[in-house]
Parts: structure tokens; C-alpha cells; sequence
């Protein structure tokens, strides 16, 4: 087996008759590459940046380094994913490449003072923040179609709901602005998250980083990390940066869940307070009424896949430290699989959102049909008849159950029936004023006298899209300058690739 | 929209124009394709067995009945898949078909008493019954090699372990036939699931049935199914069946984590209790010595699978009765790379304890080292010294404490040690013979101590061998009627399509 | 610390100085008693039954085993828990005890041939046991009451839902059968688990058994097992039997929350199908017209709790084995915890649904109003204008556009509208007769149509129901006999401890 | 009737014959309270805080809010825990108590411009900020010990594992840095959380705000919170904040099983690398050699507890907005006994390794037997044969391959087997000096060649240490600043109250 140059039956350090005798079965060979795809390009960059640091500490010369490069750049022109498929496909693929075209010698070197390992978590981290940062683009321009739809539908009157039933009147508007609001803390996560672990494992080998003395703030620099990770062990086998995203989507997930319940209840007819374009929906082959909502039911599907997610990665790593490693791979395919399809239902439903018809009569008759806004004729109580709120509660909850066992409407409610409960539970009428009762049963006025902070009062809830708004922009520039500064590493990473090979 | 024949402009009832105005999103129309692959077959068996129904019931006539088949057996010509992806790929890829080949008059005629409901649902039960008999099968080739290797290895005396921590001698072969014994209960459950789960919800439409006089017993037949469900929208929307399999699949997956995780320790340097063949290993890039057992890891991270499926699998169904329905395209695309995984591993795993060498004289040194023996010195202690088993075990308590503190060794323990310790708690000695110590002493002695049913003393682990092989015996005859009846019923179901294409 | 009759001193076998220098940390010490309780009653058999086997054996004096049974006789009269509680708590409680009263010599004999390990099964498989009686028990009683109240509610029109939308008429009644056949399935498979599970670990000590000449057949009659497992490793290590009644738990849970969820919803005012009484209802502290759902909210807290008991059952269990010992005591007081639940919210529920009052009219109002009729517009074209189901599903479908686009409402199709749509498709009118139209857009009619095998149709749901109950009496006579022979046990038992105390 | 003062009979708004008819079932009306225990406080202080604030407000007369505040003075010399279980120990026990002490008249204006909506909001929100400020203490004393041990233990060479084998040399002491390390992380998480968690709900009513004057600032200034929430159906009906810490508690759970089972398998035999005091095991009451890792075990089912509560907090939440209410209990409870297992077994963990003896000579051993070090031969060979790391690594690849067929040890590795294997590979002897074998063949050496920042070289480690002590002090400022807010804001509270008290 003796080897010469050009190293044209190099078969990569697995093959039989190095270490091992025997060539791997096929089906085990699939853990080390069906992940590959999402990580292809982190894998590239660090094949690049790691080569540019070796020639720069002086490690590899600028000749054999130059002539590396070059080839890498050549892949690039063949085309990176298809180039790497032929050669083994593998985190490997490059070395294989190099090999075939500059020989052992030359090609052999790219992965000294390397492992596997750093390579792994190098290039996952490159994926998981360049998912992010799409993620957070997402979210903002969620928050902004929630923010303006909001403005637009603040005197949209509507019922809230605990439950499952009828609590109080609220607006349309100020669910959109809630989920603004949410959103918010889910992209504020997902900055401290990027924050937390846009950091470099270059270097750190298989656990205990490389007895050569390599530069390891320069690779993290040319790779767009803000730091190496100070710890080598730590940095290639703890996993909880890879739980904490997996439970962000999570998190997201949930909150994709429910507006996706909200939706489905609210396009049915038994509430059928929004009507969703029809290219949202699917019909069916046997009943012809059908229209489907199949966007919101998508939400809830993502929401599905996190859960997958999040239940097998945490599996996975109840182990011993460095026992798990290549069931990862489970963890990996069902994180791209997560994200793509977060990211590509959150950008959609903000469509749905936005050209969605809103039918605000329906809305309104049913927030003054069952009795949501009783809680008004509570305070009106305490403020014109002078009984304490709990006095005032127990005549109304006597008011209502005497309305039921007589099906009244709340439309029926003057201050007749007032006294009457009043007088079962007092002994005494109370005497309230007809305008009052009509204003404390309108749900419209009830929304208006929630003027709280917070409150979904039309000039509060500006308030508080005005403070979102504040806060989404904000956090539109923080993303903004993510990206750009991930766009400049690779710019310095091009620049010094240049510089080498002349 | 005049439609002539042959309706060649026919786009499926989804088209715009229909009961919809505008085209379905992209990544919407997905998500009634992406998992069809697996229930392609059942499909397309229901198409056909769905015709020959409606034929023989009357409503649809021989000739148009006899075309459509005639069209079907062409399309098998072709391809079944290609051609159906080509007409839609969906569900209603054969109606896309026909109506194209025969026009609507004819083709159209196909979905005539059925819904997507029943085809998803008929279609589901043939890819998981298919699975579960497959899994069946190869769950019955492991128990048999674990039954042969059970008897090759019953005098391989070594440590059995609880609380991480050596427990009392035990064999290799008793570990083997504890595997063998956990198996058989899966095939049961599998069995008894496939008995409750192989039920035809042909003819149950979406959720009333049908308006026609159709013979539910006859598609069913056709199908291979053992009877019709009764109950029409217990048929479709209850999902309690997708779960069972759901949870039996994470219960193997259990028992596939926990033995990789002994067989990952036992190929340890720590351990070094067997040598797994190469082709079952992974190497490593850096360091040289690896040899990482990726086979007893890829069946965790097939269990890492199978959590995912259960937990997405039961959070899609939380929603009222019939709401969660495209949601279930996660639960599906789960499942069919579960069964995949379980499947291909458990294959494998069997071919690995078949070819692993067993390193026995280095599982008897450690069977020996570490006191696991002492249970048996205590019951010497009862037997020949006549205290209680109590006493004999503090007494043989206070020796292993002495002994630790003096770092000695199983092999230095005599009956001075004992009466040393039995002067402490009972303020006399006890005699014991040398050769009785030494008896107890002997790990492989107290194997074969063990000879109370289902122990692992030589004797006793063949007769437990023998029973499970009894059982396995039965299971392999009902896995094979099952094969048969499956194959009968595809049988029929081309005899009943020969009698109508004539 | 010679010890002297009476062992007043004795403190069980952790006592510092044993084994063992230091006492064992108090919060350590907990997990070895905090989930007894249930298990109490097993420990308590077991530690008879032994005594019962160790004497007839000849491996325990008729003298000290007759001493030790009148001993536990008296413990009884004490009461068992109290008395148990006072020596220690634990597994090992009545060895205190019985060492207290009668000295180590004579009580130190009742753990010979015996482990925490086989005591820890024992009394986990007598408590699960004894839990799946009682809950198939609750079951069939629901059983019951769904089958009655379905046929009372067989002519109770309503719409049927998919994907959150009213998909075709049904009737409540058969919305109640479904629920009883699902059920059947869950007791179905509890009863299959019985008999897997109902198996004796008595003499599989922690994983060899013992080196005794016991009889554990005889263990296992005094237990009311059905045979003795018959491997000792799988007896105590396997735990798939406990992650099936983990998972059944889970699948039965899976039911009650959407039972739950279609309750909250029927129970609210957009729908108003159900009025529940009050008493299993909540009110509010603000708001004064609030009735909450509290009982079917209560059955999706039990699924909840089943969810948490299935993942973290898994997760304890991924170990090699024999690793996970201790972890255990998550897993079971998650176990009895959601048993309590589950069964407690079953029984509920059963009371909920009979005393419910059922809005008929509500109902049928809304099964006619939202075009779920349509599907059967589609079956008068096929029959009386002779078009393919296709052709009929697409003109009808178009009809319903045109509806929707023209504020339609279903009362006001008519054969005109047909042949508008009918034109659009297909170039022509088809001249439905009036009547025809009129009884297909007639939902109580629709549900009559369905009169296929298991379809709503009044007849056909009575048939159903008739098959289920023929089912149910089976099952509750199988439910009784189980519950036969655990008292025959009993008795049996106390037979032979009465023989050897005289 | 008639109500009069005193009102001794009041007996809560839920009483039958106010709203409701019938009183609550039994078993429903415990979701309100069973976990009210660790919300309590927060009860308590919002009770007094809403108080202060509406008598500030000008909402309740200064009298009647003296009186109510001074009653709940008396009920604190009383016991607040006692008082309030005997006032019905829900939510409104405080409401209950002041009727019954001053009339409906005056203490039931408590829960005006209030619900319990808030009421639980702001009281979980009390409990879960004290119970992260209490779970960051203990990290941070965990860190502390984690950082002094590394040091300590920075010379302690042992082997570093990957795919459950000996991977290279690290030491015991900087496996210790990287929980600090990692530790820190969850640190950081849990400061970040309690700043975007430590947030006002009081005001938001039960999703719409009050119609009420209220100051929402004062509210949350006087509770301790950082501001209210800035929408108030946001702030009661979303619940991605209580899905966070949940997640943070299953994050730091997967931490502790990792540590847990290193620590299991390091305090076995087939390791022992290191030697745990008694206190922290158990014994077993059949084998006397018995010394199981107790504390190691509980780390991992405090672990199985972050997973049931992940699994089921996600699970409830799973509904439209405002559905999930009273399921929310499960989370809750699984919260609170999530909390405790976790602080309890981080604490007892830093204990733990405090008092454990480090078998370093052991650990030595293993480091150098079975071949962690050739990586360092690989290194060698580049340095001093000047082939390139692939030819290396080939190379030294099939020197284990050959030592391996041949049983030769590492010790037996000499310049010679080295030339074996180059000329087999590249058909020629390297030549390499014995001193320079011996070097990269010492485990020690390739520890100490490992000084790449972050790597396991003493210096190395000290520095990385030194850069996790700098962050601890901070985060221990941070920690003490929160609970020194908290104390403030109560002490705040407590001069409001008796400025009105007087």
C-alpha cells in the first residue's frame, strides 16, 4: 500500500487496512453525512479559515497553503456541494479533495491541528446563528405587519375569551398587538441566544484543543465569531447551546400553536370572525362547502416538529460526557427540518394576516350577545349605587343567573332587573339610572373604559405599539448589524484567502 | 369552463375556480404529498378494490368499471409511482389519471362513495400493518439469535450490574436471554396490535359513511383487512391506533437504547467484555486509536426517533375531535423514519452479537474482583454457621468494610476475616471451613448456585431457553399466517379485477 | 456492638458502621420511602407470602415463620401503615419490626431469599394490577353510559367537524358510541396488559434469583399473580412492562383531552350545543356571567399529566441496564399521581354526560345552516342527472361559490342555482325535480342516507351500539373475574397463614 | 338573603344561589388551591400591595384600607399559611378573611380593579423570580467550589472520552472548568430571564385591564417587579414566560444528568476514579458489597423531572388563547417540585466533589493503557519525520492496528513498531528518536502540550479559570443586587402600609 503522488487511491482514514479491517456496513456510514447539507457551508468556511491561520502562524507553508486555497476556490467554481459529493461527501470531503489533486503531502495537511470534532461544532454553530439571524429577519417583519394590522383594527370590538368561553370585551386590534408583544420576547431570546453562542470551537480538537500553536482568535475572527470558546472540553461536548435553540423553537412553537388554534376557531363558522383568502386554504373531495384552513393548521404542525425536537434532543444527551455523539445526528436533521419550517410559517401567516378580511360586525354583535360585559355593570355598581365590588359582583352574578333561567338577552338588562337581585341579596333596590346600565352593557364603552396601561382602550393599545415599535426598531438594527457584520468576516475571510494565494 | 371529453384540462377539484378562487400556496399543497410515498400502496390496492366493490354492488357498470381497472393495470405497467406523481401525486393521483385517460364520465366515477378521509385512513392501516409484520419478522430473527447465543454463552460467567455498580455474578448468556424474553413481549404487543389495528375504514368516508349501498365487508376483504370498522367516524377521527404504534415503537426504542448503551460500555476499555467486527465501527480523523462502536449508538439514536415520534404524535391530536388533520403529516413522516431506523437496526444488532467475540476470561477476573460474589457469603454464613440471614449479611457487611479499608481482595477473604467480623456484631466467631469460603467465594459457583426457575445457572437458562424458543416457535407461525393472509387477500383482490377487465 | 436479644438497638442495615461509615443524607434517604404508599399493600402481601413459602419450603422453622405471620397479624390490627411507618418506612419495615419484637435471630430470617429487588417488583406489579382493575372498572362503567345515552341521542342531529369546520351532518348520539367504541379499545388493551403484566418477580432476588431451593410458584399463587416470570434478570431490569401501562396511560389520556376540547367548545356560547350542570362548573371572581368547564378541563389536565409521566419515564430509562435504579421513584410517583387522576376524571365525566342537557335544536339549526349538507347535493346529481360524482362534486362545489360570493344561505338553493352552477361546468343545465333538492339539503335526512355498517343512521347506530355492548359484557365479566381471583388470593393466603400460625 | 354586617355568612362568590346553583364537586374545586402553597407569599404581598395602592389612589378611604391592611397585620401574628386555610385557602382567602372581620361593606373591596387572573400572574411570578434568584445562588456556589477544585485537581491527568471511549489525555481538573463553564451559561440564562420575567401583571385584570384609576406603576414598584406589563391580555394569557424557565430548569436538568452519569460510572469498579464519602450512598439489603452513588443517581431523576414538566407545560398550552386555565395547575405543581429537586441536588452535588477523593494514580493509569495518547505520535511524526498529519496519522493508525493484533501495550511502542507501520504505508522507516516516542507516548506531556487557550495544560486552565472567576463575581454582584431589590421593594411595601395603617 504504498503511497506516491498524485495520491489518487487515498480512500479517506476509514478505509480497511488502516486502523480498521473492515469497511463499514453502508446503512452506519449514512450518520456521518445525511445531516451534511445545512452544514455544508460552515464547513467550507472553517476548511478555509483554518488553512489561512496555519499559513499565517506559520504552521503550513505559504506555497502548499496558496495551492490549497487556490483548489478550494477552484471547488467553488465546480460547485461546492457537488465537488464534496464526489469526494466522499463527508466533513472530510475537502481533505479528500485536496488529496486527489495535490497528493498526501500537500493535501494531507489541511486537517492537522483539527478534529473532527471542532469541525462538527464549527459548522454547526455557523448554521444554527445564520438560521437565527433568517429566524429573527422573520420575526421582525411579523411584528411590523402585527404593529400596523393592529393600529388598523384597535376599534375592531370583540370577545376575549378564558376558558374556552366568553370573558370580556376586548379588541381585535389588541390581540394583534399581544402577539407583537410576544414575538418581542421570542426575538429578544434569540439575540441573547446569538449572543451566547456565536462563538468559536476552532481549535479545540476533540476536547482538548492541538498541541500546535495555533492562532485561535484569528480563525474565530475570519469565521464571524466574536470569540473562541474558552473552554476546549466544554466547547465541543456540552450540548446545552444546542438545547437552548432547540427550546427557543420550542418556545416559538407554542406561540405558533396557539395563534394557530385562535385562527382555526375564528375562521369556522360557529365563530367565523375572520375571513382568510382562499389560497390559505385547501377544499375537499367529497364535501364541496369545504375551505380548509390549512395556513393555521401549518402553524400548529411546526409547533408539532419543535415538540420532536425538543423531546429527542434531550434524550440524546442523557449520557455520560462524549458518549452521544453520533446520535446527533437525530437532533440535527429534526433542528433544519424545525427551522425551515418555522421560518417558512411565521413569513406566511403575517401574509394571512394582512389579507385577511376582518368581519367586524360579527365580532361586535357577539361581544354584546353573552353577557362579556357584565363585569362593567360590576363597577357601575360600586360607582352609582355605592356597594362594595363584591357586593356589587354577587348582585350581577345574581342578575345573570336569574337572565338564564329566564333567557333573557343581556339586551333585555334594564334596572328592573338590577333591583331584583339586588333586592335578593341586599333587600334593597339600588336604583341605577337606565343610561348607566346601557353604557356599562355596551361593549364598545366597556373597551373604551379599559384605559389602563396595557389596556386595549384604542389610545392605549397606540400606547403600546408605540413602545413595541420602539422596541422593534431596535431590534431590527441589532439584526441588521448581525448580518452585516457575519457579511464582513467573510469579506476579511476572502481578503486573506487572496492574500495567500497571490 | 365547458368540460369536454377527454377532459384533458381536468386540474383536480383543488383548481381555482371551483369551489376556490385563488391556487393554494407552494408550501401548502405540500403537505398532502410529502409522506405518500409510504402509502402509495395502499392507495393504489384501495383504487382498485374500491372498483371492483362498486362494480359488483351495481353502481358503477362493467364496462366503465372494466376500463378504469384496464387503466390501472396500464398505470402498474408504466409505474405506479411515476405516473401518479406525474398526475398530481396525491391522493387522488388515479382519479387525476383516469379522468385524463377516460374522461370525467368515466373516470370520474372513482371517488363515488369515498373521501380523502377513508383513503388516508385505508392507505395508513396497509403501510402500518406492512411495517408492523416487518418488524415482526425481523423481530423474530433476533430472538432466534439471541436464543442460539444464549446457549453458547450460558457459562460465560460475568458481572451483572445495578445502580451502575456490580450487582452479583450472572452469564453472558442469561444477559442474551433476558433480550430474548424483553422481544418476545414486543412481538406480542405487536401481534395484539396488529389484530386490533388491521380493520377496514373503507366506506367510511369522512366521517358518516356513505349515501350509497355499498359492502363494507367486501372492500375490506379485498384489502385484506379482517372486517370493517364499525363505527364511521370512529374510524376516521380517532387516532388512538396511531398512537398505539406510536408508543410501541418508543417501548422497542427503550429497549434498543438500553442495549446499546450496555454494548457501548461493554466494548469500553473500562469493560472490554466484547470485540465488536470493524464493520460495525467507526474511526476518527485525529485520533488513531479509535475505534468508536457507531452500531450500539445508532440503535439510541433509533430510540432518540422514536421519542420524537411519540411526543410530536400526541401533541398533534390535543385539539377537539376532527380538528387536528394536516397536523398529522408530522406524526406520519415521523413514523415511517421510525420504523425505518427500529427496523434497520434491529436487523443489525443481531448480525453484531452474532460475529462479537466475547471476551470470557476477562469477564470472569471482574466477576471475581469486585465482591460481587459476597451475596453467596452470606448465605453460607446461614447454612453453616446458623445465624439469621440478617445477621450473616451485616456480619458480611462489616467484613467488605474492613477489607476496603485494608485494601484487600475477594481472594484474600478466609475465615479469619469472617470471625473478625462476626466478633464485631456478634461477639463470637464462626468457624466457617476454608473450602466453604471458597465456594462461596467463586463467582462461577454462585452462577451455578442460582438454579431457582428463570435464573442464570446453566440448567436453569436452557429451560428458560427453551420456553422462549416454545414462544418464539408460535410467533413466527402467526407473523407468517399474517404474511399469507396478506398476500391471499392481493390474490383476490387481482382475480377480482381479472373477472371485470375480463 | 454486640448485639443481644431482643435487637431493640437494631437500625437497619444502612446503619453507619456496617457497611457503610456515615448516615445516609437526609434528602437521599427520601427517595427510598416517598412513593410507599401506594405500594404498601404489595410489600405487605409479599412479606406474608414469603414467610407462607419460606415455612412450607422447610427453610424457615414452622416455630419463627408462625412467630413472624402472628407478628404481621398483630401489625394489622395496629394498623399497617402507622406500624410500618414507625420501623423505618420502608421496603424493609416489617424486617424492623420483627427483628424489634422478636429478635434478629427469629425476625432476621424474613429477607432470606429475597431483595429490595424482587420486594420493589412485587409490590410495584401488585399496585399497578390493582390500579388497571379499578380503571378498566371505570371504564366499562363509562362504556355503559355512553351506549345508553347514544341510543337516546341517536336522532340528535348535529354538524360532524374536520379540520375545525363543520364537515357533514351527524347525530350526538353517534358522536357518544364513538366514544364507547374508543374506550373498548382501551379496555382492550388494559386487559391484555393484565395478563402480561400480572407475572411474579418473587425469587428473581435483584437479577440471579437466589441460591435457596424455593418455590416460586407457590409465591406467585399466594400473590394472585398468574405464574412467576420466568427469567430473574428481565424480572427485575426489563421495564418495558412498566412504560406500556406508561404509554396506555398516555393513549387513554389522549382520549380524555379530546373528549375534554370537544366539551369546552359544545359548552361555549359560539357553539351551545351542551349545558352542563353547574356543579361541574367554576365561576369567576370578576367576572359575574362566567360558568367555567371545569370538569372537561379537568380531563385535559389528566392527559397533561399522563404526557409528563410518558417522557419522563423514557428518559429515566435510557441507561445500560440495571443503571437506573433509584431514578425510578420519578416515574412511579408521576405513575400513581396520573392513575388517580385518569380514573378520577373518567368517573366524572360519566356523571357529566348523563346529567347534561342537550340542545337539539341548537344542533339541528346549525347542522343545516353552514352547508354541511352539500355532500348529498352531490349524490342527487349523480342519481338523478346522471352526471360522474366528479362532475357533481365540481358543480356543486361551484354552487357553493357562488352562494358564498352572493350571501346565500343553504335554505336558498334551489334547482335553479343548480343549473347556474351546472352551466358554468358543464355547458348545460340538469333540471333537478324541487323535492330532490329539498330532502338532500336536509341534514336529518342526510343522516338517515347514511345508513352504511357503522354509519349514523338511527338503525345502523343501534346495530353499533348493540356490537358494543355485546363487547362490553364481555369485558366487565372478564373485569370481574380479575378482580375474583385477586380476592380468591387473598383468601387463599390468609388460608395458609392461618395453617401455620394454628 | 339578606346580607348584613358582619358577614358571617359570606361563603365566596362561588356559593351556590349567587351565579351557580349547585356547589362545585369536590375533587374540581382542589385545582384551586392544591398549589397555592409556593404562591402563598406572592398572594400575600399583592394583597397588601393592591391595597396600598387603590387607598393611594384614592379608590378605597383611607379608613377602610387602614382597617383591611391592619386585619392583615393581625393575620400575619396569626400565621398567614393557618388563617387563610381556614378562610377557604384559595386565591380569595384574603377576601374571605376581611369579610368575615370588617363586612362585606368594607373587606369586599378588595378585589376591585383586580381578578384572580392577576392575582395568579403576579403570584406565580413572585414565587418563580424567588425561586431563580434562589436556584442562582446555589449555581453560583456550585461554580465557586467547581473553579477552587479545578485548581486543585489541574495536574490530575485522566483519560477524555468521546463515543463512550477513551478519546485523549485531559486532566480531573479541567473536566471541573468546563462545568463551571458550563454553568455559567445556565447562569447567565436564569439573569436574563428574571430581567425579562421580573415584570408587573398587576392591573391587567383578567385579560382587558380594569375600568378603574388604578397606578399600575405603583403596583409593581411596591411588589418588587422591574415595571408592569405593557399589554394586559398579553400579560395574563400568554405563557412563552412560563415556558422559559421551564426550559431552563430542563437545560440545567440535562446538565445534571450528564455530571450524574460521569460521576455514576467514575465511582464504579470497572473506573474508580473517584471515591465518594458514605453519606452521599445507599447500601443493599441482599449484597453486602453494596456502595451505590445515591446523590449521582438523584441529579439524574431531579433531570427526569425538568423532563415531565417540559413535556406537559408544553402539552397544556397547546390550545387557542385563553382556553388552557385551570390545566395550568399541572405545570405548576411539576414546577414547584422541579425547583426544589434541582436546587437540592445542586447543592448537595458541590458537597459531593468537595469531599470526594481523586484516585489519581488510577486515573494516570488508565491515561497512559489504552492508547488516549497517540494522537500525540501523530504530532511526533509530523514535527520530526516531516510527513504531512494525514501520513501521520495513516501511519500511527496502523501501529495500532498491529499492536493491537499482536496485544502489545502502549509501553511496548518503540521506534521500531513505528518504522513497521511507515514502511507498510509509505515504503519507508521514519527513524524517529526514542526520547521523542517516549514524550508523545506520556500522557502528562500531551496534557502539558495542550496549552492552546482553553486546553487542559495547568497554565492553561488556570487562565480559563481565571476568566469564569471574573465572570462568577459579577454574576454573584448581580444575584445579590436582585435579592436586594426584593428585599427593598418589601421593605417599600411595609412603610406604604404603615403610612396608611398609621
Amino acid at each position: 500500500m504504498v503511497r506516491q503522488q498524485p495520491s489518487s487511491e487515498y480512500r479517506g482514514y476509514r478505509e480497511p487496512g488502516i486502523r480498521l479491517t473492515e469497511p463499514i456496513l453502508p446503512e452506519l456510514a449514512e450518520y456521518r453525512i445525511e445531516t451534511l447539507d445545512e452544514v455544508l457551508d460552515g464547513i467550507h468556511l472553517f476548511d478555509k479559515a483554518h488553512l489561512v491561520m496555519l499559513v499565517e502562524c506559520g504552521l503550513v507553508s505559504p506555497a502548499d497553503g496558496g495551492a490549497m486555497l487556490a483548489a478550494l476556490r477552484d471547488m467553488e467554481r465546480e460547485g461546492v456541494r457537488d465537488a464534496r459529493a464526489v469526494s466522499g461527501g463527508g466533513m472530510h470531503s475537502a481533505e479528500n479533495y485536496l488529496i486527489h489533486r495535490l497528493g498526501e503531502d500537500v493535501g494531507g495537511q489541511i486537517n492537522m491541528a483539527r478534529s473532527t470534532g471542532d469541525i462538527h461544532e464549527v459548522a454547526r454553530r455557523v448554521a444554527i446563528t445564520g438560521q437565527v439571524l433568517e429566524l429573527l429577519e422573520v420575526l421582525n417583519r411579523l411584528r411590523d405587519e402585527l404593529l400596523t394590522l393592529s393600529v388598523e383594527h384597535a376599534d375592531a370590538v370583540m370577545p376575549g375569551y378564558t376558558h374556552g368561553q366568553q370573558a370580556q370585551p376586548t379588541t381585535y386590534g389588541h390581540w394583534l398587538s399581544m402577539w407583537a408583544s410576544a414575538f418581542a420576547r421570542d426575538a429578544e431570546r434569540l439575540l441573547q441566544y446569538h449572543e451566547r453562542y456565536n462563538l468559536s470551537a476552532a481549535g479545540a480538537g476533540i476536547l482538548t484543543g492541538v498541541d500546535y500553536p495555533i492562532d485561535r482568535d484569528r480563525t474565530s475572527e475570519l469565521l464571524g465569531f466574536d470569540r473562541p470558546i474558552p473552554h476546549t472540553m466544554d466547547a465541543i461536548l456540552s450540548r446545552d447551546g444546542l438545547l437552548e435553540i432547540v427550546s427557543l423553537l420550542s418556545i416559538i412553537g407554542s406561540n405558533m400553536a396557539r395563534m394557530g388554534e385562535d385562527l382555526v376557531l375564528w375562521t369556522s363558522d360557529e365563530y367565523a370572525y375572520l375571513d382568510v383568502p382562499d389560497r390559505f386554504c385547501g377544499s375537499s373531495s367529497i364535501m364541496m362547502q369545504k375551505k380548509n384552513p390549512y395556513a393555521p393548521q401549518a402553524m400548529k404542525a411546526a409547533a408539532a416538529e419543535a415538540m420532536a425536537l425538543v423531546t429527542a434532543a434531550h434524550y440524546v444527551e442523557k449520557d455520560p460526557t462524549g458518549f452521544a455523539m453520533m446520535e446527533r445526528t437525530v437532533t440535527q436533521s429534526l433542528l433544519w427540518r424545525c427551522f425551515a419550517s418555522v421560518i417558512s410559517k411565521l413569513r406566511q401567516v403575517g401574509d394571512l394576516l394582512a389579507a385577511t378580511t376582518v368581519r367586524r360586525e360579527r365580532m361586535a354583535v357577539f361581544a354584546n350577545a353573552y353577557w362579556a360585559q357584565v363585569t362593567d355593570l360590576g363597577g357601575a355598581l360600586v360607582r352609582h349605587a355605592g356597594v362594595s365590588w363584591r357586593t356589587a359582583h354577587q348582585i350581577v352574578s345574581i342578575l345573570v343567573r336569574l337572565a338564564v333561567e329566564r333567557s333573557l338577552e343581556p339586551a333585555d338588562v334594564g334596572p328592573a332587573l338590577i333591583d331584583e337581585a339586588a333586592i335578593e341579596y341586599l333587600g334593597r333596590p339600588l336604583g341605577l339610572a337606565e343610561s348607566v346600565v346601557a353604557s356599562a352593557m355596551d361593549a364598545a364603552a366597556c373597551v373604551e373604559r379599559r384605559d389602563v396601561f396595557g389596556g386595549p382602550a384604542a389610545a392605549r393599545n397606540a400606547e403600546t405599539v408605540a413602545l413595541l415599535r420602539q422596541r422593534l426598531d431596535v431590534d431590527i438594527e441589532a439584526e441588521g448589524a448581525l448580518h452585516a457584520a457575519r457579511e464582513a468576516a467573510r469579506a476579511r475571510l476572502e481578503e486573506a484567502v487572496d492574500r495567500i494565494v497571490g
